[in-house]
């Protein structure tokens, strides 16, 4: 393994500026950098994107999966509304750990269901944008196993 | 910050004889050795307890909270059904990290919502026993954020 | 009828130190003393106590009922997912006035059900310490006539 | 403070006529005289109302509300269903103790949600004419200390 | 097998007391007397035991179904509310019949519903004391198949 | 007592062929031939009958409770849609007891209403073939006491 | 017997300008005017009146009630949405007649449940005003039998 | 018009012995002959039947509506299941008048829906037999007029 | 056209007074005055009317729709439960424009539902006291279209 | 393969004159010629059947899978309430076939489900008389791949 | 201020070609060139966008709302379904009139709720193409107050 | 008809790798050849397109549609959660047969709902690649009847 995709769904690029008593003052390109700079001692490349569409997302998961590569998803709000998502991820079979900034269980109901969820590896939310380094961490120190 | 509560709810005892296929061949006791190892080089103490009885989490909540103690919690069958450490939880402003073995959004629905949750600072699942050693170095690598 | 029990459950042996805006500065103590300030005049004794554990609660009611003590019961998280707590007021044919020290309709809906209102005699709740005393005063004042 | 508002609805009117073995024998009449006898010591004056009309019961919730009057309100059937009394609650900010001669949570389900409560100080129910005696009790004996 | 645990559950201790138009007269040590002799000519020894508290029984559901025991299990109002009973049980696959002095779907709805019966081999009510010795004549009659 | 009625509903008379991973290689002919040699010692006789018609069901039910004959009824599929079985079991007053072969709890969640539940003495699912025999050990060993 | 109460809701007063093709041409005067006429032979009175209040029906049906007269209660919208319709019939034990000029089955759900029938002696719906008579003559040709 | 269907679903054959304090003493013998003796002066023939089979009640609904003859269907425990009545009265566009002898609203929240009222003309409910006679008056007295 | 109505439900006659927060500091003669001088240019008369009680406004919708004036009506919570407000619309075919000062789907859920909505033209939140000019001015550009 | 069963459950012995909008003019003697003109070629014989008792379809069922015959099946009203069909299917492994007339989906929500799609191999709706004959151009045309 | 965004949605681009009975004939091209001619005489300019895609209009109001820009949005069908709309309006706390051209209560209940309601400043539906107008002159007349 | 539009929503573009043990080994390449050879006879021509945007699908509707083209659609995820998918055909009242390779009621109960069906012809399911040959012959053998 020597690639992990990170991939952002909408609203995520203007993180830093968007509420940031929910979601903190890192930004998106904060966040890749320090990715990048976990990952480089590993030997591992960072594949970083951003889209507000929904069909981008579909189509960089089917990407990954099909290659092999394991998955960093934040869906943003696709997470709760998006069978195509989780379709895309269960066609491909992919390695997904699930990410939220905040911790969706503490805002309103229609955020506590996840369509991602079942289909991912692991979850991991509420740490800001520690929620990724503790993915990376995850999918970095082992070889992911099989929880369900 | 010297001290971490790692509590433990019910059946979490038998861990590693229990149904290997969703919760692996872990013992609780080679978690708790794996975590007083990663604790140890940051001068940290891990406080490593199991109760089937709701009424002794819920003691062991209100003594982690009120010495400022960080708490791992994972609570098994009572994090879907239990008020009471919900309360206990908010009433001494405990910080806790939720942990679970298995990823819960792939199992039953009643196991798809927490108790817990709502109260926690953030959520790690689905990962085996390294939800609790990612769940650890959460709190060891900085400052715990508030993130809600 | 000489003696009545005072009955509280989880988290309120922390009363005084548990969310202050919701629950006032009170602590068990002063209640406790204020009640038996109250039934000194009337002869009365209280017997008054507390637990985390959902089985003393059960088994303190079966006590005071099968005595024939009348009870004051805070149930705590416990009234709004305990039905051992309602059966054993039940089985004993316990007189019962539920109290609370908020008025928990003002808060989550999760408790907005008890389980102990359709076998209480009486509620009163969202007088702070003062439910205990009104409580209290129900009893002494006169026999408490059955109301449903 | 020198007056308190006693606020009846729909089918009080004929309290003691009205199913005995709910409600007792008491009569409205029978209510207010001992209320008067309850507050004269105090020097309190009681303004006892009652009508089945939602519009009069609005109309004096914000009579009493703007003249700063602690209300004892027995909503009846409109307890249930008026979102307009509510509003008049919150409107005048009214201090406003709920009461019910029976325990509506042993009776039908649609008399388990209350409109009332959520903008109440306290509730008080199943104590038959006592349930307001002892929520003028809890409004003379000091001053209404807010809960939520 | 030579012994089967009877393990009962919040106020059956009171059994023969409590509410006998809906359990009968009998008692929790008539019971265990009865399926005693019941077993005796089959060498098969009886685990009796009754607590007020969850974590007791998923105690003993770990001890005897780690033991190769079966069990009987009528788990009072736990039944409707565990889910650590229920996990309990799944953990250590034991091998449980369920059973219930009454006919629960005849009672209200929240015992319309069991944690126990999705894990339970099998389930007896509404025979009163004779619904465990059906279960212990289940057990001793042959070896119990798997069902589901 | 010299007359026990057991009726099938629809799809029994296939049992055997149908899905034995549920329902086990057990044919209806050889339950019948089963319960009439453990009623044989007992001078009781068995009418046993099987159909796909809910009103044949119906008929029966009738039959046998105008009679005054106690009734061991699996009514198949009919178990959970039936409010006519229902209502000729309480218009007659019969005595029931309710079997299944399978634990429908552990099924799909339509099969876990049942109509004949709340009108019927007992239940026992879940043994397969030998859920009829303790059904018939329940009535020949005794008088069935009224359990509700 | 001599008096018979017929008392309509909100909007009955401009009936027959209103939805003909729901409520047909029949005004509330023509209604009034043939029961008079179908009551005259039996020597019975018909009191006759409508309102847009609900305080008002409340009243009235406090009267008829108090007096033992029957009540054909048409109390339109409020037939869906009154509990204090509901609590004045039963408080006086009145005995009434249900009607409505449609089948309101056939109608918007919010119009399918009535808070008048479970109080209600019977129910006449459907026929026009002719709903009215059948009424009228269900009490006229005989003592009404309690059916419930 | 010369003949008028009245069509009796479960049960109702037993009527008289079936829960007298629900249905009353009548039974369908008598009540058949009460509907002739009234049909007979306007020279209206009655076809008056009863089955238990969901297939009988739909192949005489079709016989009926197909012959253009209004009927009168009391379809018993059906009325709450059955779509297939539903259809087949809407498939001949059949003039039904349902009926029911006893308060159907008075009873269990599943005997509250109804498959037949939505094509219905009207329904009468609550009279016991007289239910019946009031809708043959309906039909007999007038041409019924569509009142939806 | 050269009047319009404007009605105004419970609570609206002390606004202003009224949770500013929410509601702004407007009073209901000052947007009563504001109208009045909107109108006045096109030589439309404005009846500027409020109640606390149902059946008033039941009465001038009706008044307005037979006379064939449209109506602006904040019905304030009203809106969510009367059944006879819409019906008093449908019945006249009222032209109503729904207006609200708040934006009702930012509150609790139980004003997220209108009974004023599926009978009204249109409908205009969330503007304060320009809710009702932009709903004049709707009014008086045009005459109103059907949108529905 | 050599036959196919054509199944019709309650009201399709009158199609054509049922509802022509909804169904079409074809009946289902048409049918029936339309399916045996196409199967002829195939040297495929078409048993042909419909009764409006659910009993029978549950034996035609049975004998179609038994023998190993695909089904063609429109079940009418029982598509929606039957699981006595669900079983059937189920229980002999019958290959089947859903076919409606209409498109289900555009009809009344009671019409949305299905008991038989979930044991179905295939669903072919909306297309009147010709979702039978795509129906068995799906059987003939080659082998049914299971496709769950 | 001199710029107002109007984003309109999914399906807006064949308006006046689509279901004329319930958006009428204007296109829009039309409320284009309306809404300019509206807002040139106060020195404001238009931006006015069309989209199908979710991902655009999520971009377009992170746009508008880091401008500054006022928003007039018709989210079309995504009002129902588009948490990423709710999220953008909210990151970039965007003040946006939500528009509809029919009254979407009127319609399906699929169209009732909105994700965009709660986190507009106001909402104008039901009046065709003068939505856009009254929107539009609720911005140009005023400075927008916030009236949550 | 010279043109058939087939269009494809969200991961069918890696159909043949996706999930084959539930959507089989065949990929979209080989159905549109399938489809283009089976049109070829009849003079039609095929239209085949997929994409991961409902934005896209949206376009093409409407593009289909006002060319008065036939649609056979499988919309993949989007078919549960695509209001855009179901207003598009609406508006240009396109004539789409709806299709699913797999049947959607036998897997999860998120599939079970669709925004296509309301609006399709007919649909059809389960037969794998063979759900679009089944729909182009429904549309090439005959004019497309409606018939909903």
């Amino acid at each position: 393994m020597t690639t992990v995709f990170v991939l952002n769904g909408p609203n995520l690029n203007i993180l830093g500026t968007r509420e940031p008593s929910i979601y903190g003052t890192d930004t998106l390109a904060s966040i890749e950098s320090d990715l990048r700079a976990q990952a480089l001692p590993h030997g591992v490349d960072i594949v970083f994107r951003q889209s507000n569409h929904e069909g981008d997302l579909v189509d960089w998961i089917q990407e990954a999966g099909q290659a092999g590569h394991p998955v960093i998803l934040n869906a943003g709000a696709l997470t709760h509304t998006s069978i195509a998502l989780h379709d895309a991820i269960k066609a491909v079979a992919a390695s997904v750990v699930e990410v939220h900034l905040s911790n969706t269980h503490r805002r309103e109901p229609f955020r506590h269901h996840s369509f991602v969820s079942p289909v991912a590896t692991g979850v991991i939310m509420g740490f800001g944008a520690r929620s990724y380094t503790l993915a990376l961490e995850s999918i970095l120190s082992s070889n992911v196993k099989s929880n369900s």
